[in-house]
């Protein structure tokens, strides 16, 4: 007997990681070779960076103090902090700089890959996700723009969405310079406080944005966040600007002219999309789904959008002297999995084994023989793994969700016939073992 | 002027973290679409972990001083330490532990994942890496183990790998139990001081793995590693054991048998086959290819072994009072992707695009006429998406690898023909638009 209590650790995740099944990882393979397609299709070249970069290099997160900033995950190795990609963004334009003289220009690159966010995990808030995004990296010409857009929508089809199910949301950085110009809004910081709580206007709405435009604004909690300190007459004038309906910035009026020469017709201006992140420079762009999405409680939620992205002609060159253009879009694979499955018309079924019961040990020649036969004609089917009498072996056939079981006792081996059972109808059929393959059929 | 001089953050990776190619990604996207196919056909479920776990999860690592032991990536998060998984065996087991009353018993699953090591990196030498693994979990039956070896030699077969190419090599930790045995080995930091110096044969052969076994070895460096501290005698008896060509312990003798039932005979015993962790408890296999793989300086490397498993009967018990017998088997992908594309008979090819020149702008919806008909056609194909002369254009294609280019300038227009270019021969074609499609499959 042991004197010291044996240390059992956690069997639980930490907050924000998951276990993924069956089902929703043949979902996630299903749009991720949609998006193979298209990407070939549309001419990109595939490319993975990876999980790791030096801290340094993807932006912001500088170890100022003893560890890096909140945000993302980071090591101190040796001399020098690594963090985990929070995008693929930063390390795309990582890699153009590190590879400018070779690459083509322009670069055309998709990318597939997790990313990770040490945030505070939440509902249906992760800390890892999965990631698509497709660049063009070295030029400024806005059929890049336009292109994004339209294969987007092509994966999102691709994928079984009607064009009712999705919009492409587009406006452009443009448009918010020109209105601080009008504002005479002059602070880089201010700008920035009145573009994160422009970004909020879908989830808050416009009068808690305009508290946040304005002085502060007290959360449901007491929490008090500083505003923009604009004045009533500024805000009013941000309202009326978002609200038009018509572009007025050069960038978005060029890229609707080639929406049209596509004959695209799936998206819609909204200047009200800001996009959160502080190093667009141009057109910017929002994917959204408009069909019901219900949480794990069965209540439809605010889904909001599963990607989008935008222009940022100065990324690549924060790594020195390089004039590199470049726009690209994201979308969160993990995001559109959930709502795919969502949709009563999408119905991806795995396919479970059909399994071949043991009767007697001894007699393993035989079922091996079935079980060749049947993967020979790739058939899913195995020979009960376990170790229990028949009864067991129903039990995790059924469990396992098999289609049909095949038995073959002394009997049967004598007969030269195997039983058959149908596992949803319970029907069974004798059959030679060479006519196995066609009445399973039947069934599958 | 600005005064300060800008900060320019780091092109480089971090050392151990590779960027990945077209190429090798395509390799690798065939390897896996190889595996999940054998993966349905043999009956697993397909299942996927996170990528972070609590440290004390995934074991032996755990954070006795300030920070976990080196090996794994660690973080501390608020109370608890995190760490990034260092293979997907101990996760699976915690997986186990968690859902113990939902899954099937024997529970099948397959998983594709990235594993992170925090090693001193060197060549060859990755600190992040794609690894596949099977397992069943939940059953003593050792065709489980046999089916592992004929499931991964479908697999390789799949892949183009021939008979001569690989071998799956198998031994049992029952064996080196029996041999501490006889040897009147007690400690268990002796046996595995042995276990550790016998995985080495491989790499450093037999006078050196002696020294390990006995007192101390020094390397070319100079380094001293102290040894098991056996003496001549039992060292004698060790490497007789070893060099037995006859198995004698009966799981071994088990998996023979099953193996003759199934007709596989692409295996080969050999008890220098350790396999370095710890937990296993029963048979262990190895898979090694055995075609000559060159290194990035064209030298023929020892290559070793791209993957390999065993059984470990008590790795989900560590979780509380489970007793839940498991084995499995693990491929290093990217191991695999590397030897494989040294295979003269194996070329996967990328698809790079059409080029569609660009001579008036204005023209755009000419173009995209041209473009559409060729993607509804699934022809992989781009309006050149640069700004720039023929000149620029052309170098543009021939750059990014592109099979021809689509010449359709003011003439053209006015004649209704385009003039195909193909890249290669630098033949010309001028053609209707309609007949472009015929034209360019001709090319490809």
């Amino acid at each position: 007997m042991e004197k010291e209590k044996k240390f059992k650790p956690s069997k639980e995740l930490p907050l924000g990681f998951v276990d993924r099944q069956d089902k929703e990882l043949l979902t996630r393979d299903f749009i991720i070779s949609n998006i193979k397609e298209v990407m070939i299709k549309y001419g990109f070249q595939y490319l993975e960076t990876p999980s790791f970069e030096y801290t340094e290099s993807i932006g912001k997160y500088l170890p100022d103090t003893d560890r890096p900033d909140q945000g993302v995950f980071s090591f101190k190795d040796e001399k020098n902090w690594l963090s985990l990609r929070y995008d693929l963004t930063a390390p795309l334009a990582r890699y153009v700089a590190k590879n400018y003289l070779e690459i083509p220009k322009p670069f055309k690159r998709y990318q597939l890959g997790t990313v990770w966010r040490n945030e505070k995990p939440g509902p249906g808030r992760f800390r890892e996700f999965l990631q698509f995004d497709a660049d063009y990296v070295g030029t400024q010409n806005l059929q890049a723009d336009a292109e994004l857009c339209i294969l987007i929508s092509e994966i999102l089809e691709k994928c079984g969405l009607s064009k009712n199910d999705y919009t492409v949301k587009i406006s452009s950085r443009k448009f918010t310079e020109e209105l601080f110009k009008e504002l005479k809004i002059q602070s880089s910081e201010q700008s920035l406080t009145i573009l994160r709580a422009l970004d909020k206007i879908d989830r808050l709405g416009w009068t808690e944005v305009k508290k946040l435009l304005g002085k502060e604004r007290k959360d449901s909690s007491g929490d008090i966040t500083k505003g923009a300190n604009l004045d009533e007459k500024q805000i009013a004038t941000i309202e009326k600007r978002i609200k038009d309906v018509k572009p007025t910035s050069d960038d978005v009026l060029e890229i609707l002219r080639l929406f049209e020469a596509y004959n695209f017709t799936n998206y819609k201006y909204d200047p009200s999309v800001i996009r959160g992140l502080e190093y667009y420079t141009g057109p910017i762009f929002e994917v959204n789904l408009n069909f019901e999405v219900k949480n794990s409680k069965d209540k439809v939620i605010e889904f909001g959008s599963i990607g989008g992205g935008g222009r940022y002609d100065n990324l690549v060159n924060n790594f020195g002297n390089l004039d590199c253009p470049a726009t690209g879009i994201s979308i969160g694979i993990d995001r559109l999995v959930y709502a795919l499955m969502q949709k009563k018309e999408f119905n991806i079924k795995s396919i479970r084994p059909v399994v071949i019961c043991v009767f007697e040990k001894e007699k393993i020649k035989d079922y091996v023989d079935i079980l060749k036969k049947l993967r020979d004609k790739n058939i899913s089917s195995e020979i009960y793994p376990g170790e229990g009498n028949l009864k067991k072996q129903m039990q995790y056939a059924n469990k396992i969700g098999s289609p049909a079981v095949i038995l073959y006792g002394e009997d049967e081996i004598k007969s030269g016939k195997a039983i058959l059972r149908d596992l949803s109808s319970g029907k069974e059929t004798a059959t030679e073992i060479d006519n196995l393959f066609n009445e399973i059929k039947k069934i599958l």
